[in-house]
């Protein structure tokens, strides 16, 4: 009989659940006999735009430097965003995606012992990369399914190291207004870190709604957290930046592996960003799918919570049920029972005719 | 004045430094004035020639989809790998690159109060994920700059749950047989990890060298890694794989990123496990670089240390000041007093051009 090494692990990993993805349109496609050109996938917020012709340009550009490890440091990409956003490149940390940097800041602060706070029905990394530090959880329950930030800064304790803030919220899309933020930061004791998570920002059109960027300066606690895999469609090269104090980012950069994001997704971000065309035509394709999807959610009558993001989170009687049907008709969405949102689906807004080919199954399997 | 938030790090994480990767070209030019196209890299045991055709194919088949979340599952290169290896996929374990299965190991049995066994003179990324984990170090003597298996053995103590063990070693060369590695596993307690790295697995032609994956059955408490960064030329993308037990295998998934190798990188590690005219031909060119580095270093009188990887070490008076030489000449190897041995540079085996400006240059520098 060997060792079992599942008991041997350090604390935290043997109550670990791994995150699960949206299911890719191959394996749907072989598990129902389905045509994978039929099929639709929102299920993953993902653009639903092909990528920015730059990015791919930028990619060619490097094919024959394969052989070569990618730049550790991140040279050009940082200087980019430094330029752009105003800030030194010592307070930009890369990250393979921004699940990346959440599992950075949780293994630099979280550990048994301390615990992160955040709130029910947020984003499922905060409590991977949580417990995978053997770290306790704060789960806050949540108002009108956004976070509850003045019950979140109550829990804070003597043991909370990090308290972990989406806005806006996946897989809600609900959203918090710059004084809502402030007044929250304001609250939270200076020694603990408050993540403010901002994958969906460029998706934002609301007038209070916050740069945490402009946030640093007030709030040296704060890491805002901001990815290339959503507005900028480079869900499948992984890059994600946090924007934080220099002190925070070298302790951030301590732990990060060298060679994180790698030299293709390096050359793609970098151009993506200067790629303004293509994030505003993403941004208006949103905006417009998003209605098209509320309209057709009030005409059959159902509920479903506004959103800010590019997924809109719609009620049906049950969501393993209709996600099944739905699946059966070629279309993928996320059942959010893993949130405990079990009558609730996750739909990404896609393009068009997408987004009617989702309506027209959801009206046929109701 | 703000909180000090590296000390509030995890224990570990203030005494952690940074991997410190060889100088890239662009920054060598930009601080000697030199042309670039004139230097030659030779610091980062990087496959000499440009990458498999086959890689590139394939990355250039995913381009459309980059806005699509990568497989999380690694479904299709692990089919391949279990294919070819005669191993359940269950037992195979994708990483960003072997540094992240290094990571991942620490991650899941390092922790504070316990410890690691590694050599001497070992690879870098032991003491870093040792030292991030917060848990202690046992650095065993090197005999011969190779591993002293023995006294590794017998520093195993109740707290050490991890032994790395790299065969063949970098930055040494030193290689150890078959004999001797099962004399060690043997020789440690069952509970005890024994991480085997063959980061350069497929650039040693020795008859009695062992293939870690036949000895998974005898020893359960084995994790081999490997890479296709070296002799498959894919350093710039990434990918890295474990072979286990199912178990270990299983929790190393619980904490792993769940897309941690990116859509191109998981296509081009397909494409290039395939290419095996591109992995002979490099190691065919790196048999023929070492034979004229050592005659070289022969002729010039110089000791060095025999080598079975892609790179060798040879000894100067020293090495920061010929390193420093040897970079006016353009050309860039590895000084290696951050591995404690200051006398000694290692120079990665380039193309035979590459190697010869390299000679040339330490002639003239010396």
């Amino acid at each position: 009989m060997s060792c079992d090494f599942l008991k041997e692990a350090n604390p935290g990993i043997q109550g670990l659940m791994p995150y699960q993805p949206g299911k890719p349109v191959d394996e749907v496609a072989r598990e129902l006999g389905l045509d994978p050109e039929r099929i639709v996938k929102l299920a993953s917020n993902e653009n639903p735009h092909g990528p920015s012709p730059k990015a791919v340009a930028a990619i060619q550009a490097e094919l024959t430097e394969l052989t070569r490890y990618p730049d550790g440091s991140g040279f050009r990409l940082k200087q980019l965003l430094s330029h752009e956003l105003g800030i030194s490149p010592r307070q930009i940390t890369l990250g393979n995606g921004s699940n990346d940097l959440l599992d950075l800041i949780a293994r630099c602060w979280l550990a048994p012992g301390r615990n992160a706070v955040y709130s029910d029905y947020a984003f499922a990394v905060y409590p991977i990369a949580t417990q995978a530090a053997g770290a306790e959880h704060k789960i806050i329950p949540a108002v009108n399914w956004g976070h509850d930030l003045d019950a979140m800064a109550a829990a804070v304790d003597e043991q909370t190291s990090v308290v972990f803030v989406a806005n806006p919220n996946n897989p809600t899309g609900t959203w918090l207004s710059e004084k809502q933020v402030r007044d929250f930061l304001d609250q939270v004791p200076e020694r603990v870190l408050v993540v403010l998570d901002e994958a969906y920002f460029e998706y934002v059109d609301e007038n209070v709604y916050p740069d945490g960027l402009k946030l640093l300066d007030d709030y040296p606690n704060l890491i805002v957290c901001r990815t290339f895999s959503k507005a900028y469609g480079l869900a499948g090269l992984r890059v994600g930046y946090s924007l934080s104090s220099t002190q925070i980012a070298e302790t951030l950069n301590r732990v990060r592996q060298p060679f994180n994001a790698n030299a293709l997704a390096l050359a793609a971000a970098e151009a993506a960003y200067q790629d303004r065309e293509y994030l505003e035509r993403s941004v208006i394709t949103n905006k417009a799918g998003l209605l098209q999807l509320e309209t057709a959610f009030r005409e059959l009558g159902l509920d479903y919570i506004p959103s800010v993001g590019n997924f809109i989170c719609v009620e049906v009687d049950d969501g393993e049920r209709v996600n099944a049907a739905l699946l059966k008709e070629g279309v993928i969405v996320r059942p959010l029972r893993p949130y405990r949102m079990p009558n609730h689906l996750r739909v990404s807004v896609g393009l068009p005719e997408e987004n009617q080919q989702f309506i027209d199954a959801l009206s046929k399997v109701l």
